[in-house]
């Protein structure tokens, strides 16, 4: 891979008015100064102080595409992000200036019929942040829709909120699998979005959460976590009513299926293996229901809430911290050090 | 296959009080007296008169066992059954004497978690007929729980009622499936489940049903009743609901699940394939759900309803009668007669 | 309640452009010429050709008001609408020009949390024909939003397609309901929505419908319906699961929820009695649900269909047409002739 | 009302085998032997050990009936129980002899169609603790049905297991409203029940819990709880997605459904009022649903790990303690003080 290039490099913070992380392709990630944002009807500009690295952006750094979503042209990477109202657009209470907002990266067309069934999230047009060819947002400054931007509740940080975003992701699939009061749960894959998916299956009243990675260090951030944690060959301990599959591997996917007790539910939310296999009388026996997610609907509120309150933690989630200009080594960071969780970036800073 | 030997070779009907058809093993099906039934509290005692010979007696039939499950002990074979009340226990009403029943072949526990929870289908004390070590109904007379006799409505044959068994196979798919009021259902397997099972399907307000399979034979009939079929290869019409997947083919699996809308739901009922690769993406990016069936609960009174009022119809899905004494003949038809869907046997002719 | 005014009494069809019946206030119903439609993007322009006449059309023209609806500037009435597609606006498929579509009266802001929940119809921002201050559908010419102007099944005529309105009010009941197949449902008023409520039902798989009313016109059109039909102080027949209150009559609902089996569900859809009495120990001992039904939500397109295959005969309900300067007469036609069950004005006729 | 006549006046604890408080009418409970309890096969014989006292317990003290259960011969009373087990019959482990367990005092027939569907809490023929003719807990030792016997987590006090019956009756009640992660619950009533639900709507996610009542005692123990708690008559502070009435009171569930957000849930747990009037336009307009609860099923487990964990603190709700000896003056305190909440009563100490 080669390494990225800066279109201005050594310039400083503020001889730009608008910097950006622009991705050209594979590798090639360049810091760039873009238009001030123009603001339309029912519009807000956001000043924007933090932005997560996903798994998602480094694939897309790495690769220059998921799947069918190419990068043809340059596109802002970082589709996790919270920041300040600065502006508001016509329609939009003034009073909203100022006001920390996490930003919900996905905006749809609101009147297909996945939309008006509620399902926006499987909205064939949706805008999605950091998804070709939609610019993503680790800027300085971008524009979104007003209902999109979500208030973070008092005395939350910029990076707390803009943790929504990986929050929503374990709310929705605790909302798939319709996790309740009482449940056995088992979370294959300790990487962010399983360490705050297992967070919120505790926080729906699941009576006992399990964690299960390959790997030592996510192991023991589940245990801090207060989860009962094991190494993914482990033995089992028992049987489960819901498996969030967040590893993205086919073995985790085969040995949480066998741990699922009679009518029990399965929902895909790691991305990795393209295909699995999966043992038909397996599934017929116990009746049990697989099924994935795509993102998130209606989630942001309730991922807000949960952080705020404490019963979701993205402390430990968070374990590096850059300014823009250093957006090439928070994409890479997870290479470097097998301690990485998530980088936040701060466009502001 | 060795040929199957009659314990008592060429007596009459009336030599015997209570003949069976009974399978020793792989290919080994003999024709036997067995002891008059002992009818105890809440029982009845039922004169059978006919059975559906159904895909799992005939793999019994041929391989001894099906996975976990093995003849290790002579075992009276069929669960598709019906007859008349001839005798009942303390505790049932006299009047029910002379009542046609259809006869669910699964007597649960009644008292372990999964019965409380009205999964009954998936306890796992469950004695279900001719699943061994348990004996079925091909017998003159059996023995069984007084509820799980279904009264059959007026008018239905013997044999119709006998059918309640695998339409409820395809009420229990419908309602895994949520079947409702102008799904588009896709029934991939046009055997005696896939057109029954669209049958109720088109019954539960589906607003289109295709049928498909790989046997022209099978087409045809699926067309004789009405539905959209054709050739499983044939290219696809457009996006489904729902997929009843019908024929235990992976392959028929995979083009189902490729042709599900967002959101679409998926049934395995058939079996065959022992496992089955499913495409993670796919799953995720329209957010599908899999489920599988085991049998049914709850299902003998709407399905008895479906056949009397002839939204569904059995007719053209039996095509062959035996008396007992043929009963192998009844389990070899399939393999001998290309337009072979469902044979009856009649213990009592 | 005065007579209505004609404001140009006795002029022709053609001397006006757009001409609408037009709701001043209580018992003021006025003939007007409209402007011409403007037509934005994602905009059709409806040459209305059915309207029918809803209870609460009638409502409005005898009282001025529902509840908190009043009638305080002129108004065009009627929302049971279909017509042809003569314009189009950018970005909708001139293709369309010519198309009969029926013409769903509620159009919400596509972007509240109502709507983003999939429960557009619980807006409470939406735009629903004649309803203060929105104009109604009983003018030549309209504009609506081309994603609410869905295609009739070939054949249908636009009285037939401009019943895809109560139609879709019997389709959101039996969703609300969850009506499935084997239920066995009690209908109360045999109105013009309980006549096709009760087809719904019937068509969503429902093993019994009983349709109750107190007026023997009306129990005989049930009756020629298929229905069990019966007059409300007739003794009840047996236990039901679902309850489709379509009466607005409060002794209609007691006796209803008195006939639910355990775990049963009743729906309100019918309006009139203000507050109703609920006896709770039925609904707790019984642990039956309660819930209404305000308008709709995707069902334009699953009532269009159930219309075109005739599981929905809409013709029974349609006892009086009238053209459009005549619509006064179809306002008072339910007092003048007992017979009535709904007319039909043609305002392009 | 008369004062109770014990049977056999200053005996002591050990004169008698088998103690237990009778209730043979309105106000007239006795102290009496009863025999040695029977153990047929899955039973087991538990020394009770704490008993929890029930508003319903002591409507039959008082008032010799509960709606249609008369009390009409002498009844043992009490039917939230715990103890430990002393014997077991046929077919029960032998290892639980020595086990605390918490009785779930209603045993259904297993067998009808309520059972059948997985509601066996709504089984005509379920015996339930102190529900005429059945007897009740408030003995020394009594026989129950094994699996209806469940064990209690380590270190729970019998008391606490006791309180699994009211915690049921949360669990239940949050089930059927489908508390989930990020709701706005309503809890009307600060009683025991109230309170108890409260936590467990804590327990299951939701956002935002507020109680209300009429007593600035039980508004203080909602406070202690951690609860937003309020006069009843005080103005309502918001919208909320859910109502759990707990008090009985009309006023409450008028006042508490006006505060239902769109598609909003409420659930009938308390009695008191026979008829409630419901606004139509209001269950209409937001579409609410409205449901009550009978008793429970298959919730104590889930009731158990609640106290266990801490996450549904009873020591609040327990506020007095008697010896059997002393069971009347347990039906009575709530009308002497005024802070009482629940007693409990020990027929082992």
């Amino acid at each position: 891979m080669s390494s990225s290039v800066w279109v201005t490099p050594g310039w400083g913070k503020f001889s730009v008015d608008n910097p950006a992380a622009v991705l050209y392709g594979a590798g090639d990630l360049r810091f760039e100064d873009r238009p001030e944002p123009a603001v339309g009807p029912g519009d807000v500009v956001v000043a924007v102080e933090a932005v997560g690295v996903c798994g998602s952006d480094v694939h897309y750094f790495e690769h220059g595409r998921i799947g069918q979503y190419v990068v043809q042209a340059p596109m802002i990477i970082g589709h996790e992000a919270a920041g300040t109202i600065v502006e508001v657009g016509d329609g939009v209470d003034r009073a909203r200036i100022g006001q920390l907002v996490a930003l919900e990266p996905g905006v749809p067309d609101f009147s297909c019929e996945q939309c008006l069934a509620g399902r926006y999230n499987l909205c064939r047009n949706i805008r999605f942040f950091a998804t070709p060819p939609v610019d993503g947002a680790m800027v300085r400054r971008l524009t979104t829709v007003a209902s999109f931007a979500h208030p973070a509740p008092v005395r939350l940080t910029a990076e707390q909120a803009a943790m929504a975003e990986p929050v929503s992701v374990g709310v929705w699939a605790c909302r798939k699998a319709a996790v309740r009061l009482g449940d056995r749960v088992l979370v294959t894959g300790a990487g962010p979005i399983g360490l705050l998916a297992a967070q919120v299956a505790r926080a729906a009243g699941a009576r006992e959460v399990t964690v299960t990675d390959t790997n030592a260090f996510r192991i023991a951030v589940a245990r801090d976590l207060g989860f009962a944690a094991r190494h993914a060959t482990d033995a089992a301990s028992g049987e489960v009513d819901v498996l969030l599959e967040c590893s993205g591997a086919a073995a985790a996917l085969s040995s949480g299926l066998a741990q699922l007790a009679p009518a029990g539910r399965a929902v895909l939310v790691g991305m990795g293996a393209e295909t699995v296999s999966i043992e038909v009388p397996l599934i017929q026996n116990r009746e049990l229901t697989l099924t994935g997610v795509f993102r998130y609907a209606q989630c942001y509120p309730t991922a807000l809430d949960l952080i705020s309150t404490g019963k979701v933690d993205v402390g430990p989630v968070i374990t590096h911290r850059f300014p823009l200009d250093e957006a090439e080594a928070a994409m890479t960071i997870s290479r470097r050090d097998p301690r990485a969780l998530k980088a936040v970036v701060n466009p502001g800073g």
